[in-house]
């Protein structure tokens, strides 16, 4: 029996219409600031998608663009500024920045509170503690996309398969918790895994966030297993109109045969990342009063 | 053949020994502030142990022991001090304090730079990062026991079993980066967790840190694997002076028949645990000139 397909686009709707009927009751209502330092094309659309899913949500947005000669203390000074302002409640640095701007002091800098990409290391060891003040959002966009359609990772063995902090860590950080919605048994593997088949295969929930095309095939996975793929590879493609498409992490045609249910890319995990980001500034705006 | 018995006792003295001889380089000496509330016995053991050892490091130490009556807000006033006083580069407050202090909210007072125990969520993040501050005491003491006793995690699957913030959270976190003495494959088990036996038997390396008297028994651990017993259950035990004694979740005779390594308890991770204490003071005080 084929896989149930995770339809993420339908998923992420009924998140930003809840966002949108709880944001009436903020007033003034939530208001993200973007920063967008340099002219990537990729970043630019990034951000207007942002601001358009904002303005659906009622949320307010506003762009900072800066030229990609911006200097690491000027980008601060700007952070600085926005993290005084009363009136922002969520900041995001568009990543990734130029290259002589350092990310990591960029991310120190933005206030805990206003860190609606839950990427402060403050807000990273809140979530680990189980005491989150923000969602990282990609791994709890991964969350929702399983409990909403029926799969409960609670005593299940989840495999996650790749380390990155802005995924695999946070999503095995999020899913070992004794919570609801949580209280798996979490295995993490990397590069650095031997066999990782042997691994795969023990999944009842199996996330590929490793950024290799196909690398899970069908002898991979465990009949039944929920497959959610986060990777967004680009891949030539001739038979496409640009030459290329993107492609997950996951062998799409091939574990749909096996899986329970499986995500498709794109349409699956990507289109989560933005509802919960627009979660965390209507968070971020009811968290108003505690600011320090 | 026996499984090889892992020293703690010895390996912390070479930690020590290895702490004192850096921090005569630091002038002045590291200086750690211990804050004891209330007059509980065994907290104030470990404070006087704490002193001691400092002492023989080359550590200054000053001990504030406060009334059990101290109040959230004086306690956090001492903190408040503590963190602008210059010649103060480690702050621990014992726990547990009394019940009627919040702990999280004095973690949080710390400051980050002088947060020794490595509880303070901005610590913790940096951690999950790969880029820490200080070292978690024991997760990192229990690293030390297998690098020290030559078993490198590269590669290998670490089984945790426990997922307290203190010692399973981050042991996993440690153990799964990419870099040199980590780069395991992790599971974490815990309570949530069907059939521990199907997990336990696949670690190369299992840690044990549940906190149920001789829960790991002889049928749930391959041979040939490190076994690290983390536990201190205290149990009745009619043929001992006091009546009882500290047993780990380890049936230790039992398993070290099959083990390749194994810590006893007492004797192997205990005394590990101070040892990280003491270099993270010293990482402190070599950290005066960035705190902010």
């Amino acid at each position: 029996m084929a896989a149930q397909i995770i339809d993420g686009k339908a998923i992420s709707a009924q998140i930003r219409a809840e966002v949108r009927e709880r944001a009436t009751a903020v007033s003034p209502p939530p208001h993200l600031h973007a920063v967008l330092v340099g002219d990537e094309p990729a970043s630019a659309l990034y951000v207007r998608n942002k601001e358009r899913a904002c303005a659906e949500s009622g949320i307010r947005s506003t762009i900072h663009a800066l030229p990609a000669s911006t200097t690491q203390k000027e980008l601060l000074a700007l952070i600085a500024e926005l993290n005084r302002d009363d009136d922002c409640d969520g900041i995001l640095v568009q990543s990734p920045p130029p290259s002589h701007i350092d990310e990591d002091q960029i991310i120190l800098a933005i206030s805990p509170w206003k860190d609606i990409d839950c990427f402060h290391p403050e807000n990273v060891g809140l979530l680990v503690a189980g005491k989150p003040r923000f969602q990282p959002c990609t791994p709890a966009g991964v969350q929702q996309l399983l409990l909403r359609s029926g799969v409960d990772p609670a005593g299940k063995h989840v495999v996650v398969v790749g380390r990155s902090n802005i995924v695999g860590k946070p999503m095995a950080n999020i899913l070992l918790q004794k919570k609801p919605g949580a209280n798996a048994t979490v295995t993490i593997c990397h590069t650095g895994t031997r066999d990782l088949g042997h691994f795969t295969r023990q999944a009842d929930i199996l996330i590929a966030a490793a950024g290799r095309p196909k690398m899970i095939n069908r002898e991979m996975v465990k009949p039944g297993a929920a497959v959610i793929d986060v990777a967004m590879n680009l891949v030539a493609d001739p038979t496409a109109k640009s030459g290329k498409r993107f492609v997950g992490d996951v062998d799409y045609e091939a574990v749909k045969q096996v899986a329970g249910w499986i995500t498709p890319v794109p349409g699956g995990v990507g289109p989560m990342t933005i509802a919960i980001l627009l979660q965390n500034t209507l968070t971020a705006a009811m968290l108003r009063g505690e600011r320090r």
